[in-house]
């Protein structure tokens, strides 16, 4: 009989999360119920922030702790081929969260969207510029960050899935952009491929606060921060009046232990500044108007949509690990069929 | 000759600030220049805020750090005794930020504003509910924290000069009304003059964060910060849907060493809540029609305006200090005559 592959949570990360706190089993393929459909996943979207729930008792408002032995949560994209669900016919293709496995049952909740693949848009791009992460990008600049032409915008992770969309965004907006990033090699392609007006190697001389103070002298009308901890202290430091911190994520704090306190909050009452978290699914009802938006800007070859891809499930581990280490440029994704 | 009195910062805080960083000391009168006047200070307005500037290299957006050897920095209250400016006649009583001195120069900047003492409002009453602790609570409670009816409201420092006015313009709005202090006695005043829904000492056990998971299992809508550090980090992980974190003071933190960071903004992330920070003196052109409704709510008996007043100059640098430790309840000010 035919098995599912899926990547489970073997263990709890101590510190920083390894390729060895996962596992790769195999299991029956499942029974669809009534009201239920089952997708056969073509692409696993790797995004950071799922990395929070890999802790233990890190269950919020969103989500809870990912349970040990069980595949590990994430955004998917696949095919149905067997349904008992009416909105989700065979042969729909779909976005939405499950898990790491090569097929997944699924009711419908869970974000899941049906999507046009007939329309010369690629999966790819499903699950970069017109998914997660492109609406994350969008939603986050336009929306909690109100970036207007002119702003200063500075982008942390700025070569990952999100902050590498961000940035051409904020461009196309009319703002001026600083792209951080953690190697020169990254930055170089922040500035050539992604038009970044600057860039920042956070681990280089002179560092982040000195080298915004000489890029953002009249200081950061924008933040969009992917990072959190000592670089969201750091950039704190350096707002503009009316800065808005668009809280995304927080890829330095998802190891316990290297959680490290904000301690620049008063900078945000004399700036009059605001910090503000969002998830891109509170606007799903806009998903469409932005689609259109994004759509065109791809079109007019004004936004491209970077991804790095591993091939095969056995890849995802590994992968997810160097995404959280930066060794990416642009979405990752992964591969299945 | 008759001289002016006047207390300077005379040396800088090491840690915990104390009486003797300031020093009483007497100079001659200045000579009024042109477009300058002469005020009488008849009350000096103790603002936690200000103790921020009081230490070395503080200069940020909004205030350089006091220099030492000069007069603190301070709203104050009084009345122009000689003038050489049209608009601040002889006579005019006026509120505006000089400093701790018997008379000041001044000359019209520095949120100069000329009050109406025939009104029958006490001048207690404009350094308190009508003047900048009340326009910092009702813009920081109506605006920042978009405060409404059935919102969960918690306020910290709530006993002090602008938390004792919070709570009640709260409980006014329809909110449901919870108090933070440090000790029963103060707890008990907030529940019986200020008309407190919950209180919470939070040196008491079972701590802030228990008492907040029982006393608002639905989280914490509106968070109006006077401390931040340890405390802001305890409300953010309690803190419901789209919560609004009012930044108005963080007076834990001006002691340098007591710097604390804030490890918990991942929860604004998951719970889409807005940390957004203000000054009174943003909302200038909306004093008039805050005032008229304030006014309203005091003339109803609906809004107390608690003051510690101390008497002359020479309580100010204790009174600062005692403020600064929570000994106060409601606004402090120290009468001059």
């Amino acid at each position: 009989m035919k098995k599912i592959q899926k990547v489970v949570l073997s263990s709890r990360p101590d510190g920083v999360l390894n390729p060895n706190n996962f596992q790769l089993v195999e299991s029956d393929f499942p029974s669809v119920g009534e009201g239920e459909f089952l997708i056969k996943n073509r692409y696993l979207s790797l995004d950071a922030g799922f990395r929070q729930w890999m802790n233990e008792g890190a269950s919020d408002n969103y989500l809870s702790a990912m349970p040990l032995g069980e595949a590990v949560q994430s955004i998917v994209l696949g095919e149905v081929v067997e349904s008992r669900h009416s909105d989700y016919p065979v042969g729909a293709h779909v976005v939405g969260r499950t898990a790491w496995e090569t097929y997944s049952i699924a009711d419908g909740s869970d974000l899941m969207t049906i999507i046009d693949v007939e329309n010369g848009v690629s999966a790819e791009h499903h699950l970069s510029v017109l998914g997660p992460s492109g609406m994350t990008a969008y939603f986050g600049l336009t929306d909690i960050g109100a970036a207007k032409a002119g702003d200063t915008v500075v982008v942390s992770a700025a070569a990952g899935g999100v902050g590498s969309l961000v940035g051409q965004m904020a461009k196309i907006l009319g703002c001026r952009t600083i792209g951080i990033s953690s190697s020169d090699k990254k930055c170089q392609w922040l500035s050539e491929e992604l038009q970044y007006d600057q860039v920042i190697n956070y681990k280089s001389a002179p560092g982040l606060g000195q080298s915004l103070k000489v890029l953002a002298p009249d200081g950061v009308d924008v933040y969009f921060d992917n990072v959190g901890g000592e670089m969201l202290d750091t950039v704190l430091q350096n707002l503009a009046l009316k800065a808005r911190i668009v809280l995304c994520g927080a890829i330095s704090q998802y190891d316990v232990d290297s959680h490290s306190g904000v301690r620049n909050m008063w900078e945000l009452i004399t700036k009059r500044a605001r910090a503000e978290g969002f998830m891109f699914s509170d606007y799903v009802d806009d998903y469409e108007e932005a689609a259109k938006v994004i759509s065109q800007w791809v079109a007019d070859g004004k936004l491209n949509a970077p991804v790095s891809v591993t091939d095969g499930i056995s890849t995802t581990a590994a992968a997810f690990c160097d995404m959280l280490t930066g060794k990416n440029l642009g979405k990752s994704l992964v591969k299945l069929c």
